[in-house]
């Protein structure tokens, strides 16, 4: 089969759960995000339900936009499950049965006792000038095809949609495949910056956006993390492209200071936690309203057990008190959302893990539970340091819009700002990206 | 303006952020879930980066496919935010200011004692035939406009695309304007199980899910859980509908036995914490390798505190020692990832909170720290019950496959399913899905 550059990709995620939103597509943004890393720039994602004509229509019309479609779902064992009959209407081409898919299929469910059954078989049909990819993973094979749509050739990697299936067979049986634009180079930088509004961040660099500027920038804000990113694509040779994209990044680093916490794709847990291994130091949280969301952000961070100690979700009140010595004094005068039982929560984290830092979370996420005084969105954060007796705290007040997850998000965003305001020997309490949007406290 | 009929939808994010795979999309999900409430079915999510042909080509598409387009980003102010300029050619309309717009903009922006800046005030543009809507959560107003395509006419709501601007605009400027098709009834219906596989699920109601039947009836595997999807789409009269949905419904439900832990868009953790608040009793995690994953999704229920108590993230050791009381003579002859740590763990959970359950977990999550004899996905669940003297504690072990976000996913799932069958009375050591599919210990 003749070579055909794989110059940009277009993606087509699969199944009536997408498109009517009852399940999140993360693949697509997966599969994006690596093709981007082998220098393939995505122009669109699309998602379709299990119709066939709506299925047949996406590949043709995404293979006529880029010579390399990706597409997710659709390829288990039930009627629902179209992706193969779709490619072969593309492709003009009747099903037929791959003996090495069934072999594999045959065997995969021997090993646990089991015999093909007849809506499982279908799994090893393939289009008749398509092949199969052997899936490790699961019994659903992939496929691949090259397709010619009004004149002009795509490839087509059919794979299924469960991540663990998909990543593997993706790494193993795609990327090889895959032939990115000779004498093209791209390189991208992401700035991730927290603290500072979009509108500020960008008044500091101004024209450096302008559509036709190369290196291309551009700036996103999300969850309060702002985002710069800079791409070249272009004839340079890599290394000075390179080059450009260095001397454009650091001129936006110069113009934002220490809002910039990292170049890269890394999260403001993982900044905070190597800012802590520099120091080697160990950091605890308790946690009320976010109930251990900013311990699963921070140990989703591979090596977090060098800087992350553990510590409480202290739900209710009752483990307020016991897990980590609260007052009921405190409790009684000034209530769980409340700066004074931030700040003994976080002081009660130091002690009780022996950790260096400790940032606590009390508040009202919703949608019940606000007052007039205290809304929903009031939430309060404590930073607590170890120091030679006892520990020295501080606190901040927010008052977060949105729902109960926005409120918690946010929560745990904030709570990581002030701990990397602090670890960059900051005032923590330095107004964050959200509350200048907002105006909130 | 004449009236338009809404009979389904298409949505489109914009951003280059979004289509090179930086950031997830989770604003199409939102919208196509909320769209299905309303009865309009959304047939196809596309998104396109900042590229004004791209945009152009797209809003084009996608109103020639659905006589509704809700669309999102794109709107900020900033030079790649194009939305506005997009919208203006699709209509071949120049821009204008609007003042009302300009007005509250210089508003919002004067109480917090700023100016409108010249890029700024570019979000107050509008083609001339479209509307502003305001945004009372944001600076950037969104757009509506009736467009017309080969013939065919749609209605295009441009959004913000943050989530704290999008749902209040969506609820209070969207949905008032919306008109699903009259006579047309849209009935659906989900059910959720956990610890059956999906070829076995799919056998036990053979034909169900014949591409022809009415209602129509689909199935989805996604992160250990099953979904069956049930929808009625057609002329009868609701409750005529509603019925009929029961019926397939209540087929399905006794086919599958136990294994159905809900009717509708519950999750696991969400079951799991109805069935304690039934029996009211408490229910506390110390959770390792997941790092309080489980306590943020049993805490993302709302009213989650009036079933779950708190607990521990005893990620290091020491903790797992200070906290709850593991052993040394455990952590050394055992190691922490073992079925007597995580019986300790658990067992420590009940004593320390006083809750009447406890579920532990501990695992080796990778990419590090797997062994010949431990390898990345060995995780074992402890699940304690308070009795009068102390705890009934079992446990179990798994081999996850996947990713570090996978066996960290899977593990929490595990956990709360184990916790569901002992809550159902059945055995917690019921196979579960993701062991049956691929074979695991």
């Amino acid at each position: 089969m003749s070579s055909l550059v794989h110059a940009h990709a277009a993606i087509l995620s699969i199944g009536d759960e997408l498109v009517r939103g009852q399940t999140l597509d993360t693949n697509s943004r997966l599969l994006s995000s690596r093709l981007m890393q082998l220098g393939i720039e995505t122009v669109e994602h699309a998602t379709v339900g299990d119709d066939l004509g709506a299925l047949v229509g996406a590949i043709k019309r995404l293979a006529s936009r880029a010579p390399l479609v990706i597409a997710t779902g659709g390829l288990g064992p039930t009627d629902d499950d179209l992706t193969r009959d779709a490619l072969a209407a593309v492709l003009g081409d009747r099903l037929v049965e791959d003996p090495d898919a069934l072999a594999q299929l045959s065997d995969r469910l021997r090993s646990r006792g089991r015999e093909v059954s007849a809506a499982q078989r279908m799994q090893a049909l393939r289009p008749e000038r398509a092949q199969c990819l052997r899936n490790d993973f699961g019994t659903a094979p992939g496929l691949f095809a090259r397709i010619r749509v009004e004149g002009a050739e795509a490839d087509i990697f059919c794979l299924p949609g469960p991540p663990g299936e998909l990543v593997p067979m993706w790494e193993s049986l795609v990327v090889p495949q895959l032939r990115p634009e000779p004498g093209l180079t791209i390189r991208t930088r992401f700035l991730k910056l927290v603290g500072i509004p979009e509108a500020e961040a960008a008044s500091r660099v101004p024209g450096i956006m302008a559509r036709d500027a190369s290196p291309q920038v551009g700036i996103t804000a999300s969850g309060g993390i702002l985002t710069w990113r800079i791409r070249y694509r272009g004839p340079m040779p890599p290394a000075a492209a390179e080059s450009e994209v260095d001397r454009v990044a650091q001129c936006i680093i110069d113009a934002m200071g220490e809002h910039v916490f990292a170049t890269g794709e890394v999260t403001l847990a993982a900044a905070v936690l190597d800012a802590l291994k520099a120091r080697t130091q160990m950091f605890a949280t308790v946690e009320s309203c976010t109930g251990g969301l900013l311990g699963a952000q921070l140990t989703a961070v591979p090596g977090s057990s060098a800087a992350f100690a553990g510590g409480f979700v202290t739900y209710t009140n009752a483990l307020k008190q016991s897990l980590v010595g609260v007052r009921s004094e405190t409790l009684d005068a000034h209530g769980a959302v409340s700066a004074e039982c931030a700040r003994e929560m976080a002081a009660g984290g130091v002690e009780r893990t022996g950790a260096d830092w400790c940032v606590s979370i009390t508040g009202i996420a919703g949608p019940d539970g606000g007052t007039a005084e205290k809304p929903v969105g009031t939430v309060h954060v404590g930073l607590a340091k170890r120091e030679h007796s006892g520990a020295r705290v501080s606190s901040r007040a927010f008052r977060i819009p949105g729902g109960r997850d926005d409120v918690r998000e946010r929560s745990a965003m904030s709570a990581l700002a002030m701990l990397w305001f602090a670890l960059r020997g900051k005032d923590p309490s330095a107004k964050l990206l959200w509350e200048q949007e907002t105006g909130s406290v």
